[in-house]
């Protein structure tokens, strides 16, 4: 999809690349930015930028700031096989087994796992009566669930409580959803057996907190999802 | 405890030591044999043994054969400091990391840790109707759940389901309870979280095959009963 | 060292912060970037910076461009326990190891092992009949030594060449030294038996492309300043 | 080549195998013995055993004492696939890696790299003026070098000063070799280089105890050897 225009596509695909489809060439991106330690299940430590020919050659007129990294720098030592500055190299063969993962298991399968697993955290949501911040099927993440907690509460006391009470790190509402919204992560080298441990741990919170919400409920709305989704997980990796 | 008897008392701990309660001296016991791989939370690869003066004494003359291991083997080595083969050196650095861990929560605390994660493994067996091959109280264990699969149902067909649809091993029944019961471990560095997870798990299996169970049953006494200790856990250790 | 001037004192101690002495407020250094792959023993992906306090108030009223750092931003979170993005947890954890170990051995014995180290590639760099692009002690660098090649060899075909024959990797000399001078890095967790290993490497790869230099002649006046000085190291330990 | 006899073949190749070569069934082996610490480069913890067809008959009706492997155990269990104990599953993925280090470097090219560094130590030996407990080539082993210390010095004195002094641990004499004799591993994954670390190391030792032994002559023969034979090693690998 050609663009007939000076304008740039930028896209942050930091918390999706490697656990749900991204083209960069098809959709005509000209910058997209990811990092180790999302889909790619690594340490933190190695940010992974793709640029097209059209940005690349922007940059070399652009006027503004640039201090840490420079397209230039980075291009003149790839081209000898170097690095402009001390490499992570520990994360770079992480990487190389990261992706023989990735492809053992087989892209596809990597994206129907995410989706399966993200339809099992909205049936619990939806058996909890609690809303996702997305409003409709095209905004949902296969990577992450923003759910609102009911009037009257407050995310962040739950997640607190939470970690606190059962050790376990749930995301806080951010920018606008502070104190409205928690995050449920659910992205990497994640089973459907790991989103019910979670799912389970969010509902002993909210319980103890006195929300609405029925204890086991959403657990066993995912389980019932998982069950009947297993079948096919196992055929699309056969 | 004093024992006037020439009979040993000889104690497999391999799965219980460092998880539950054990006095070598105060219950008078002989020989005590434990591994690197459970309570301690560590690889396979050492085993620990205990022995008491009265054993050792009767080991210099015993007539049983030994082909692998003989204590003065090892206590002539370990008394100038070494071993009289290699050493497992990566297990024993290992060992003082899991040391430290246990000895920093507390064995008290370690101890009742198991306690509240077997019992709340012990409310699941009930709420699913099924029995523990454990009879009474006295003869349950904090470390692992032997249950009873309902008649007509086998239980090598539940634990083989369950690891080839959901990637989890359960252990079989053993020796006569083989195909009647399977094992829930439970022991070592784990969480009520993370023993939601094993339950969850162990329902989806059963849902699977038709068993009489009610799908998230099990899972949610488990819940109410960690909702109900978790202030009494948190407040052991503070 | 209170200035008068409203000058920053800006260092770069990548290369020898945890080896060589630095005193950031009594040298009046506004501001030190440190790294986590170097005197810190870890691997590549964590910065550390110091910031006096008057560079922290000039940045609030400075002009000039920053993309991706701010103080301010870090400030802000750190208070409150957090990090303004992902911090590398994993390195965080690594400094705390790194840490015990330099504290264990004692600052004061750590860059007295640093010196002792140096002095021996020094030792052999004159036994080669070589220069040290240092050209009085008060310029040498306890954690690099940089060394010219002889008029008429190139220092680059001496480290490929070691690295292709050798498998080891020394340092090129960088900006004006190209080609002239080479560099042997001796920080971090080392030791004089691994010091003679690579200088040792340096004259076989010397020797095979015809250096007028006599092969082990450094090792061996390596061997003698640390065999002279290894009471010393011992008892500045004790 | 058939045996025609009763009598059995057992071979401890616990420090030989993977780094020298070994054919059980062309040499009419029965009993193989090896372990994971030595030539597989991995950590301490399980033992390789091979056995031929005629010892595991034998075996059958043996009178001998077992009390701790036995055959019949572990081929049951392998048949389906599984373990009469808990496995040390680590060491097993390990194996796995170190199979393919071996394969992809060639097994003939790790013979003849082993062959070359073993070389390489005797060539120091020689320098030294000191004698190997082997007293002709076919007896020279390419994993371990037992070399005699000098008349009047004591091998064990040379051992520990070096552990003290150096930090680094050589194999003390053996058996009636006990104070006449120290022993130098060379196998695994090591190079040249790592080496020429141990001789100097050596070197140090004896000159601080007043071996009549020239400082750096060991190191500086090894040097030589592994320079002039560099190219081969190189062009055996491509």
């Amino acid at each position: 999809m050609a663009r007939r225009t000076a304008a740039m596509l930028y896209v942050d695909c930091v918390s999706s690349l490697a656990s749900m489809d991204f083209r960069m060439d098809e959709w005509g991106v000209d910058l997209a930015v990811s990092g180790s330690q999302k889909g790619f299940m690594l340490a933190t430590g190695m940010a992974i930028v793709g640029v097209s020919q059209k940005a690349l050659e922007a940059s070399r007129s652009a006027k503004c700031s640039r201090t840490f990294f420079d397209f230039a720098d980075m291009a003149g030592a790839n081209d000898k096989g170097g690095f402009p500055y001390t490499p992570p190299i520990q994360i770079m063969y992480g990487l190389r087994a990261s992706l023989d993962m990735l492809f053992e298991e087989g892209l596809e399968n990597v994206f129907a796992r995410h989706a399966r697993l993200a339809e099992g955290v909205r049936e619990a949501t939806r058996a909890w009566g609690l809303e996702l911040c997305a409003k409709c099927p095209e905004l949902y993440s296969d990577t992450v669930s923003a759910i609102y907690v009911p009037e009257g509460f407050n995310s962040d006391a739950l997640t607190n409580h939470i970690f606190d009470t059962y050790g376990v790190s749930f995301g806080v509402g951010l920018g606008e959803m502070s104190g409205k919204a928690f995050r449920i992560g659910h992205l990497g080298s994640l089973t459907d057996v790991m989103v019910l441990s979670g799912l389970a741990t969010v509902e002993m919170g909210m319980a103890d907190l006195g929300y609405p919400v029925e204890l086991g409920s959403g657990t066993r709305a995912a389980q019932e999802h998982f069950r009947n989704t297993a079948k096919v997980a196992l055929k699309s990796a056969a």
